[in-house]
């Protein structure tokens, strides 16, 4: 292990070498990002200018009067490892290379990376980049991302971190998640990974303490037995969710055209992730449905699943994707049965899927769920409450939330419940709350499956390193606080 | 065949029987929806007021004064068939039954269907449910739909058909499609069939003049061999994209409860599908991404797919997600390569993907876009642009179809082109223009190599029935005028 890396996420004083005058160039609009967002000391480095956008500019690194802790470089490629010496006679710890123009473009340009390591290593720094966008961390304000907040939207603070290998993907991905409400605690693009990678990465995101869950998307990994060790480490105390591309041949000939990475087998890649507790995604939308998901629910003890509905064709799709990820949809017993038929309406069908109806109102969702979580029946339920339907009213969440607590507090006994709530603007309004209040929802019921199925795989390696139940107990801590 | 049933979407006059004066009771909303959009004459039935909400109520519906094409009912099942009765005499064309309490609750209930199917026949009348939510179109108004605008969104008029089994999932989806400005030209809800089914609907909707693609969530099929034969004939003339659930047992033994369907095997149904040239949809978003690809771009004559993105990262997960559903992602020639290199950027990649980088400007895409159609070496594209990346203006999306337009034009060839933007709410404008446009954009490369998939599935399948030159000439027709 190398140390921390805390301050590229959290520096007191940072350092732009190549801000730019000029609206539109990178070096302008890093800094115009940077200023608008960092609570630290914003220092630019350029000698023809003596401030720009408000932040005092030097002719070089070392004429820079205060302590600089990390060192941002957008100047061309030839200049960056001159600036690297700087950096490191001016005392500082980390560098973050925005330039391009290294490894990916060929052998000038990996001689060129060889000697910005030298420097780097030389002065005991570290390095992100080079050719990346950076590190993106909303509550520190840090922030070298250079597309305008006009072309790009920056998310809030939330508790999914991700990790990035490609720099155009990881900004098109922040940009989608502020649209759609996703927060992230800790972004970082290390582009060619010369030296922070992802081991660095996960063993500073595992003592994060604002990051519940992590998500990497990667291209190839380099330090192969490194990168086992240290993920299965950190999956025993955080889910950790990988995107991992290059899986095919053709996919593997454009990653090693795009990053240089050398994709390998993807058996392998596959077998090394199920070992070490790693759950893998298949497109942007799944990695940040797992990751909501994992975040927010417990693991899974087993793999039988209730389904509790308000729509008969919701239900009948939800045992369909349920089943399609061999996940068990069993028939309840003939007492829960009884239970059920109790609460319900007279044509309401209690089995499983439990079919409240269209007719249904909020009682009958929550006495249902009462039934099921005590019933020992479930080790995870899906419900689908059409929020839309006339007798549902816009308390159901809290009426149900709360009835859950009280369940897993008189049982003793906490299970996975993930939702869906397909529809539009108003029920768009009632999912957001419940995932508020701990509950993920999702728009379909094959989005949903996929995570109940992760919960249920999650939970039976955690069982195996032993782990489940502290995950178990965290789990209790927060939603039942 | 047993005649047309345009009526039902584009009725001149319909009366709604059990309309009610007390907001929130289905006969008070579905009278109110229909109010605000319906175009035609509007009658409403209930003994004891004299007009609801401005519409002129009757004691009967013989006491309507005027000619009624289409009766609404939402009395209580008991006195459905008396209502039907009644509407044959008074010499309607056909009933849509929202009420419940028919086959789906019990032999009572089937006795009860039977007698309203039996008054039906007598007077030649067609039947749309019960136990459904019925029609809605939003270019004639007509809508039978009894939720209210504030807890659901109606679609705007669009080149979608959809034809939904189960009524709330039809509803829901309606509400999302709403949200997300997807347009819908017919939607229909058949609930129990008595009557009016899928093979009903096919028809009616292969000769609808404003569907070019029409979308079915079915559970069950009774008809069927008619079903197999009818879906064949239309799927020569439009694409039908099927959402069959009631896949697994666990779903079969849902839908059994849901509508009383018998899902049948699953591997029938495939097969089914597969001949008659159906693409088979597998959730929701799913269903709709087909549905716009296919009604946007013309089918693909082979599987030979090349990518061409301005993000290294997402043309690597293109290739893999084209892989996975065993489309061909090839080298591109060496004389293609050639003339790629002579116009891009020197550290873009010319092979395929086609990896302009985030440097790129529109030129490069338009140039590129030109050689791969020239090339011959692509039966469909995907491209995959990054509008937010600094060098791509605002006006790439008319430089770049304006350009296929001409390729099209001067090679007399035309193929499939399905693009990804990845991003917010900036990228979000762009990928709406470039729909607009005409060509359909996906938020992850996965999402749209499933369309491309369809594309060269349903181009296969037309070459064989003898229809693919039909659509490339309906295709030419519209996207050269």
């Amino acid at each position: 292990m190398r140390g921390r890396i805390d301050y590229f996420f959290s520096p007191r004083a940072v350092a732009v070498v190549g801000a730019s005058r000029r609206p539109g160039k990178v070096g302008y609009e890093l800094l115009r990002n940077l200023k608008e967002s960092f609570r630290g000391t914003l220092y630019a480095v350029n000698p023809e200018a003596e401030e720009i956008l408000g932040v005092p500019c030097y002719p070089s690194l070392l004429d820079v009067p205060g302590e600089v802790d990390v060192v941002v470089v957008v100047v061309p490629a030839e200049r960056v490892p001159a600036v690297a010496e700087e950096a490191g006679r001016k005392g500082a710890k980390g560098l973050i290379v925005i330039s391009g123009g290294f490894k990916e473009v060929g052998e000038e340009g990996a001689e060129r990376e060889r000697r910005l390591v030298e420097a780097v290593r030389k002065y005991g720094m570290r390095l992100v980049g080079p050719n990346c966008v950076g590190v993106y961390v909303p509550k520190t304000g840090m922030n070298t991302l250079f597309l305008s907040r006009e072309r790009q939207g920056y998310p809030q603070h939330g508790f999914i971190a991700f990790a990035s290998q490609s720099g155009a993907f990881g900004s098109a991905v922040l940009d989608w998640a502020a649209m759609k409400g996703i927060g992230i605690s800790k972004f970082v693009s290390y582009g060619n990974k010369a030296d922070v990678d992802e081991v660095d990465v996960l063993l500073y995101l595992k003592d994060d303490e604002d990051t519940r869950v992590i998500t990497l998307y990667v291209e190839g990994v380099e330090r192969g037995a490194e990168f086992f060790r240290v993920l299965r480490e950190v999956a025993k105390h955080k889910p950790v969710v990988v995107l991992k591309s290059g899986r095919t041949e053709a996919g593997a000939r454009a990653a090693s055209s795009h990053t240089g990475s050398l994709a390998g087998s993807d058996a392998v890649y596959d077998a090394v992730f199920r070992q070490a507790g790693a759950v893998r995604a298949f497109s942007m939308e799944d990695l940040f449905d797992l990751a909501a998901g994992l975040a927010l629910q417990p693991p899974a003890a087993g793999d039988r699943v209730v389904v509790l509905t308000v729509g008969g064709g919701s239900g009948v799709m939800a045992a369909d994707a349920l089943s399609d990820l061999g996940l068990r949809v069993p028939r309840l017993s003939d007492s829960t049965v009884e239970k059920l038929r109790r609460v319900l309406l007279p044509f309401a069908s209690p089995y499983n899927p439990v079919d409240v109806t269209g007719s249904a109102v909020d009682e009958h969702l929550v006495e249902a769920i009462e039934i099921i979580l005590s019933s020992g029946e479930a080790d995870a339920v899906m419900w689908l409450p059409y929020y839309m339907v006339p007798g549902i009213t816009p308390e159901l969440n809290g009426k149900f939330v709360e009835r859950v607590r009280r369940v897993f507090r008189e049982t003793g006994r906490v299970i996975p419940i993930v939702g869906v709530a397909t529809g539009g603007s108003y029920t768009a309004v009632y999912a957001k709350e419940a995932e508020s209040m701990g509950i993920p929802m999702y728009v379909s019921p094959e989005r949903a499956a996929r995570v109940i199925k992760a919960l249920v795989d999650y939970g039976r390696w955690l069982k195996r390193v032993g782990y489940f139940e502290y995950h178990i107990e965290k789990f209790r801590r927060w939603f039942l606080a």
